[in-house]
């Protein structure tokens, strides 16, 4: 079944074009693998009715976006896939096809994989392994006092199009092309591989923002011990959710929070910058600085999100203004 | 969730303790990194009631048993879990202590991984690396016309260990011990990574027998393109799979076809037969030779199991004896 539809995909010599049991590769000399799981599953990340093609690139680019926040090359990947009775060849050729299509499109492989039945949802595992140099992955605990918060992209189109997903009334005003950027940003992310060498050569610390702004910035204060301030009038917003947002203001919780981003949240020493501006967007991704680190306050590492001056709060499902 | 229960496995320090997104590893200078991935699911590859503990070493020995085969020596792991809402933190925490033990004993530590919430059952999928000196992987298309074909341990105890589990009189007049002996090597392979080293400086190729010798030993076949004949006689089995064939000859279809072996099947020129037997069992494994590898014939590279000098022929659920 995998050798049928995902030779095509398996172009490194290394994957024996799917007919052994594993792979043999060997990564650039002087150079470390970066490793990476990430599963979707339907009904938990993706709609069932989903175009195949679209649940296959969801599938690889939440992995490529957490290599794109390391600094990391794409290298290749393992698939493995269980699969519920009613997927028949024709929805997995679909799906091939699109994985297809991105594996090209990153440079990134299919090493190997497996596939099963399952009485389940679907359910599409994913290893990603990106390259760099020795020693030169961004970490999580990587940001100084000191250094400058930025963000690839724009945040929060994923989750204003989730939101309208579920109840097409959430978006009340947005034009026709405004729906389709905010639920095609929730279907298919696009991870900022472009920006991963400017990252690598210009950050001092780099993660992904997948479960969202404030929450992946709070793991990242605690894990390199800093705090973080963050001018919310300088989060970068599409034009479709600031559309959003001006008619439902409410919803700007949702795009904090409510994650599938894949953009890059980096913290970079002030005089590397513009450099990392000017790499970025030779390569097509525009960074924004959004904030600074701080050495932590006596409440121990967190992140602080300002308006007008005034900090927000976020609950689980609202947020406060103080 | 991850970093809570299974920051104790993560001891590779390419792991970061399991903060950060991503692992970052170097394989050894000159070495070629295997790479393997397989999950089991609940309900599929093992029952519900499982202990956790068995069921996590379930999940990684089906991947060290591919790197044992391909004569890797294992590196590390990652780890992706879907679970359902009526898992909770003692099953993880037996679970977590299982998988430890066996990242311990077989030196294969946890680089990292995923946890995400499913509706439907259990699953647990592990990307496995290996490393061995460049291009020496064994590989399933690897046997030769005049080798001879070998295989590790006993073939079958599993799938009669299952067959015993669906209905327990299934193997009449069975003694207790060995009934649990073949429980047991259905619920926990062994798999043969002690002798990965005594098959890859002397093996031509190789796969773990995990569907099945029947159907493993065709596809090696046809991977290889030559043909083998196994003589039936000389397939190694335990006291217990002895004394269930004795009891019901037909069981002998099951054992040949019916999986979960973790065995190596290998294929050795002649001449290395011996050192290849000497250098496993120093390592505690036991190798059979069971026949032979042959040029393929008009019909092209096939597999006989010949008993008695008469083909045995296997449909899906019997075979006949000519």
């Amino acid at each position: 079944l995998i050798a049928r539809h995902f030779r095509p995909l398996a172009t490194h010599p290394g994957a024996l074009g799917l007919i052994d049991d594993a792979a043999a590769v060997v990564p650039p000399p002087g150079h470390d693998l970066v490793l990476k799981a990430d599963a979707i599953i339907g009904g938990v990340h993706f709609f069932a009715e989903d175009a195949p093609a679209t649940v296959a690139k969801k599938a690889l680019r939440v992995n490529l976006s957490d290599l794109a926040a390391k600094g990391a090359t794409p290298f290749g990947f393992l698939l493995s896939l269980a699969l519920p009775k009613e997927i028949g060849d024709g929805w997995l050729a679909d799906f091939a096809a699109g994985l297809g299509e991105d594996a090209r499109a990153f440079a990134c492989p299919l090493f190997g994989g497996d596939t099963d039945r399952t009485p389940g949802p679907i359910m599409i595992s994913i290893a990603a392994f990106g390259t760099l140099p020795h020693g030169t992955m961004l970490l999580r605990s990587g940001p100084k006092a000191g250094d400058i918060l930025v963000v690839t992209g724009t945040i929060g189109d994923a989750a204003l199009g989730l939101a309208l997903r579920r109840d097409p009334a959430a978006g009340p005003g947005l034009t026709g092309a405004e729906r389709d950027h905010l639920l095609h940003r929730y279907l298919v992310p696009q991870p900022r591989n472009a920006a991963a060498e400017a990252l690598r050569l210009n950050a001092s610390g780099g993660m992904d923002v997948s479960d969202g702004l404030v929450g992946d910035l709070g793991k990242m204060c605690r894990a390199a011990g800093v705090s973080a301030e963050v001018d919310v009038a300088r989060i970068p917003l599409s034009g479709a959710a600031r559309a959003a947002l001006a008619a439902v203001p409410a919803l700007l919780e949702t795009a904090l929070t409510g994650g599938d981003d894949y953009e890059v949240l980096a913290s970079v020493p002030p005089d590397k910058l513009e450099s990392l501006r000017a790499q970025a967007a030779a390569a097509g991704v525009d960074v924004s600085a959004i904030g600074r680190f701080l050495p932590p306050g006596d409440a121990g590492p967190q992140a602080r999100f300002l308006a007008d001056g005034q900090p927000l709060t976020f609950a689980r499902a609202s947020f406060s203004h103080f």
